[in-house]
């Protein structure tokens, strides 16, 4: 797919990209801040909600649907919690069985290329101990290096992250904050030309 | 523990440290490279193999005998292909379900403290493509940096990967080559001092 190609595309939909969240929290029921994240994006009335750890309670992840629903999406992003500076194992799963040779990456028209992706993480750090010399050592851009080449492998376009620190200690005003920090990433995320 | 009590621990010990040698691969059957490399550290009888993926073939881990076998080893070792630059997701899984809070990390005794980490990673690239500029962009040390910030966290010592590039073009002669390396490479990991 050409760069005009993914234009054309894109000149089909009125109101910006169709987009597909995937959610990937163990334990979203008890989430302090994913949760609420979730309705926000839910609340734009754009944006596709796929709960993996809900679809998939078994891991046994249906591959072809998993591809048809990244084929019918122009922007892929993924929500998770910072789960051992990387993401959470059902994620990864997601991606061993889905993002196929001859799918995703190989041969001369890899089928997620002009796409996407974007990452919307949250830790239960401070943003200074992301950093060096910080406790964790390196910033969550560092730590994001596998998905990012992920995307450059599958021709994708990289969004920077969404990255929401000290999530365990947001509430009230700073939640309410934070939701509307990522409906503003959301919006332009979705947008149709991306600046 | 202190640096002191490592030492007390490893000096009861004869042969070098003992180590467990967590093998992470979804088809070890046909591996070209990861199958010779487990008969290498097995050959060595001084590494306790642990393939994962046919210990859990459900990806139903059992979280107490996972600890129990960490506690009762000071090298732990993590031999897998790099799948989208990261680890294989039943090694992921086995982070997020066993290496939990109060056990490897926080507290004032993280029980893995003093103990060692060693990746040993195989790849389907060549060595100049993981650099700048190159295919992947970043060198696999890179790609490996939530691996070993986890090693920091729970106060472990990292020992630089062993990485084996063009895994699939591994025959004969280089074949044997990559076996001695990684002969070489256990033997220095397991050493009671390390250089």
């Amino acid at each position: 797919m050409t760069a005009s190609d993914v234009n054309k595309v894109s000149n089909t939909l009125p109101l910006g990209r169709n987009c597909l969240l995937v959610v990937a929290h163990p334990r979203l029921d008890r989430s302090a801040v994913n949760a609420p994240l979730v309705e926000t994006a839910q609340a734009s009335g754009l944006i596709e909600i796929h709960d993996l750890y809900e679809t998939y309670p078994d891991y046994q992840i249906d591959i072809a649907s998993e591809q048809a629903r990244l084929l019918s999406h122009e922007v892929i992003g993924l929500q998770f919690p910072l789960f051992w500076y990387s993401i959470p194992a059902l994620l990864k799963e997601w991606f061993d069985l889905v993002w196929l040779h001859g799918f995703a990456y190989g041969g001369t028209s890899p089928k997620l290329s002009g796409k996407r992706l974007f990452c919307a993480v949250s830790t239960g750090g401070d943003s200074a101990s992301y950093a060096p010399g910080g406790h964790n050592g390196y910033s969550v851009e560092e730590f994001l290096r596998p998905l990012e080449r992920t995307a450059a492998l599958c021709r994708m376009e990289w969004l920077p992250p969404h990255i929401l620190h000290d999530a365990p200690q947001l509430r009230g005003p700073r939640l309410a904050e934070a939701r509307e920090g990522y409906r503003t990433y959301l919006n332009s995320a979705l947008e149709r030309h991306h600046a």
